[in-house]
């Protein structure tokens, strides 16, 4: 029962640690480590920076190395697996499930993943090449073959011998399939069927033929949607013809769930969701980089349009202290409504039946709020103008910046709709790429619209 | 077998719905309803304005609106809700599990609640309050009594007769908990090794005594953390003298991930993770209008360091063009870091133990960024400013936006990187604060930088 003690002292374990090492003593790590489940081990691994890290896996017990790598983020996991050898990998994944392997392999260079693939013995062998065989991110490749399946011509008695017979049941097992003999699913039985049933019941009876299946080409955020909707624990997986292919079961699903959300928070900021948050420095600063280098060519944009006023700005300077005002204001507006628009894409609440809606909505409270902050910013503005004696028509600078405001307040809402939509139209990944084109329309258009008002009335 | 398609085609139902509110024929509307499961009503719901959301609720079956209640958003159920009659609603409420009955009463108000409350049976009264009793976003707010106890000192034979009498288990059972006389948790016995051991078999001999146990004041989101990281199904929650209260099952902890998933995604944008994508207007403007207020102050914060330095814009006024550039910059980096940062830290990842590194690793990244970027936007100024022939010393003008890009990376990312875990000591939400506490701090660091540097060579 001490299961819970251990999560709440991970900061100790973590001082214990640094402790340790760094007085060279690798006793008491040893001994942590083998007190600890492989998940508790795989956390402290993604919580500690990369020397550490290394000490840990080397201290680790080899036979524990799958288990380990199993519950690693796949950054850190491939950080271990490109210090092993083959033979070394193949024990490792031996008594990993089957999609557990696949997860792992699909990550690998097709040479080494073959290689890896000829130590494992042949029954091993040929499941897994045959799941490889599915893409990672559909049903394919989430799904697990240890499906228990009987047929429906018997009663929970016989069920229950053979039970007993088998020995074991697979994880997180809650139904057993009823199929056919060309294993086609004709429907399951929950496993709480068979507990609480007359051992004479036969199947027949129980079989419940209106449960929820996963074909086995559907997108794994699609699996997603329909375990958290009807708190599924496990869904059978068919193929076209209705045969059953494996099953898949919640664990895998919670991981799906949560590297999707992360997914959307993370490319939002430009990084990767797996980015390792202890990763190496170098590696670090190179992707982060590439972010940064995107961004400077969409502001150098952006100062290339306050280029073209410059000569306004000479006669009015105080155009230059308003600046930064407009566009910040459509970008904030923008990216809310972005990211209510990605979000609701990602749930799949929004689609060609209730875009227009959505859009309509958004755009009526943008110039709602457009209308508010225009007359806000426009007062505050005109008596700055006036307390500073600023030497030019008060209410004509009042009117170029409330306009810029209402404009730019729209357009960014209306970007932040739209873009998002018409990016997946186009393939791009609306989280990845969004947050960049919307500010960069809503600077660009923010810049435009004061700096053409002012000109108009200034220049 | 239909369900999966049924999945599919939800942009043909939400046309379906359109088309037959539209012309006033409602059966097709009400078959419709028939046929789905209560959850793909409730996402239905969520996926339409309003009006329709209103209409399709008026033709529910009775019968279904608590179990569809259950599976929509707060927001949503709440704008339902406040319709219904004490009376309704407690005839809604009466079939559903306690955690979801608490759920739903802990949003409404105390006096609705108590009404309500009375209306209901007394066993179920007495379940409830003592259930409200514990903090909603607590191991307790989560958990559900209805678990199955069996004594340590009887045969799995035992058990099953006791099972088939009993005649069902609740959802998601994959334990039943041996207790003492004291209800005091000994341990749990997988539902498998029920089905899969010989009927003569102690339950002392299959029971695991180092199960996971959750203590009823544990907030949810640790909660979350152990399922994730164990793959369970379900855990029995204790008191603090380890009797058994209750358990936490899957499906609400997968609620939980995404509630927290989606809170770090939609408050960095300043929105409620529960924000209604289809929310009616006027209550979507105001909220939004609050988020863009407090940008404003922050904004207008940084147009008045600009306003210090007005004269020296006057003199060059192309300083006024590279405006926009260095604190853009500054927020893009400071932003990954934060993100990483609060990610990290809702994971569990960052603590007193290891963010000395995390800080000195963000360092090294934001200077090896900061002088790369530095360089680039120094280059690229010199020969703007030489192309156009601005009349001011070149150099000067690229060391001015050099240094101000080297100086307001590295502060940008200190900020995202100490930010968070000095907001969350003060008990503010670094998911809600974050963003604009740190975008201000890089826009006046930003402008203070550019700008006092310009007024040195310059000024």
């Amino acid at each position: 029962m001490a299961e819970t003690q251990a999560t709440q002292t991970r900061q100790e374990q973590l001082q214990l640690l640094n402790n340790a090492l760094d007085s060279g003593h690798l006793i008491p790590v040893r001994n942590l480590l083998e007190e600890l489940r492989s998940a508790d081990i795989a956390h402290l691994l993604e919580s500690t920076p990369p020397r550490v890290r290394n000490v840990i896996w080397q201290l680790l017990d080899k036979e524990r190395e799958g288990d380990v790598l199993q519950h690693l983020n796949d950054e850190i996991r491939q950080s271990f697996i490109e210090q092993m050898q083959p033979q070394e990998l193949a024990n490792a994944l031996a008594d990993l499930d089957t999609d557990d392997v696949v997860d792992i392999l699909g990550d690998l260079s097709q040479n080494i993943s073959n290689q890896v693939l000829r130590l494992l013995d042949e029954q091993n062998r040929a499941q897994i090449e045959h799941a490889l065989s599915y893409p990672e991110d559909s049903a394919g490749g989430l799904m697990n073959i240890d499906t228990i399946m009987i047929r429906p011509r018997v009663s929970v008695e016989v069920v229950l011998r053979y039970l007993r017979i088998r020995g074991n049941m697979p994880p997180n097992t809650d139904h057993l399939y009823v199929v056919d003999s060309r294993d086609v699913l004709i429907g399951s039985v929950p496993i709480s069927s068979i507990l609480t049933c007359d051992p004479d019941t036969p199947i027949t009876q129980i079989v419940d033929k209106e449960t929820f299946t996963i074909p086995v080409e559907m997108p794994e955020t699609e699996v997603a949607q329909i375990f958290e909707r009807h708190d599924l624990v496990s869904a059978p997986v068919l193929d076209e013809n209705g045969r059953l292919l494996g099953r898949i079961t919640i664990d895998d699903v919670v991981d799906v769930i949560r590297e999707e959300a992360d997914h959307s928070l993370m490319s939002m900021a430009g990084l990767d969701e797996l980015e390792d948050t202890f990763g190496k420095v170098a590696a670090t600063a190179k992707k982060r980089a590439i972010w940064l280098g995107i961004n400077l060519l969409t502001v150098i944009l952006a100062a290339l349009v306050i280029g073209l006023f410059e000569k306004t700005i000479a006669q009015v300077t105080l155009l230059a202290v308003l600046l930064p005002i407009v566009p910040s204001m459509g970008g904030i507006a923008g990216t809310q409504t972005l990211t209510l628009v990605i979000r609701g894409m990602s749930l799949g609440h929004i689609g060609e039946g209730n875009k227009g809606y959505l859009l309509k909505k958004e755009l009526a409270v943008s110039i709602i709020n457009g209308v508010l902050w225009a007359l806000v910013i426009a007062a505050l503005v005109y008596g700055y103008s006036y307390y500073k004696d600023s030497g030019i028509n008060h209410l004509h600078l009042a009117i170029t910046i409330g306009g810029a405001m209402l404009f730019n307040l729209v357009t960014g809402v209306v970007s932040g709709a739209v873009l998002p939509l018409f990016l997946k139209k186009i393939n791009i990944d609306p989280a990845i790429a969004g947050g960049v084109v919307l500010t960069t329309v809503t600077d660009v258009a923010g810049f435009f619209a004061l700096l053409g008002l002012a000109t108009l009335f200034f220049g």
